[in-house]
């Protein structure tokens, strides 16, 4: 049985981030809840707990966005996990791009990049 | 001037990832405030706030094991930064480990795999 640390973030998260299987880069972070690293296991579907609409979550279950988890990385303090994702569909991010980090900040500006 | 939300998380901190510039492997997630976010500007070094310690925390400082920021990416949310870094030294992990994310999770285990 994994145990994992979730006591960290409001008392019951961990931070989840989904990094593309095949290229690395990281499409987008987010947080879980025991209930959601189970269903995440179980499903093989990435399934996040949604700090604002307070409820699970299972990624792009409406837009057809969901990410299929590879694999699933723990790391030395058994509090962060990063999954191995293939994105399914347009891509990660809400705005429908393919990962959430389309804004780099340089010489104290943020540029959109994608 | 680049406004990140600091708001989610304590109140005042958000995540921040390291992940290897040249390999895109992520090495390390932790913590930063506005002060570590400013610090790390403007330094170039990967600078975190230590939730055990509850000090500012430039990686490797003691080590030497500090991490070069090349490149710094926020999201859709501006609630979380990832950082394209030239880990110096042996590794990003406590350990030795040249990443903390040493661990896989498969069929209810964890494998230490590094």
């Amino acid at each position: 049985m994994v145990k994992l640390d979730f006591s960290k973030i409001n008392g019951d998260l961990l931070p989840a981030i989904a990094q593309d299987y095949k290229t690395g880069e990281i499409l987008m972070v987010a947080f879980m809840n025991e209930e959601a690293f189970n269903k995440t296991i179980e499903t093989g579907l990435a399934t996040y707990w949604s700090r604002s609409r307070n409820e699970l979550w299972t990624k792009g279950l409406t837009s057809g966005n969901v990410q299929k988890v590879k694999e699933i990385y723990t790391d030395c303090d058994l509090d962060t996990v990063v999954m191995k994702v293939e994105q399914i569909g347009g891509g990660a991010c809400h705005t429908g791009k393919r990962t959430c980090f389309y804004r780099k900040i340089e010489n104290d500006k943020i540029i959109e990049i994608l």
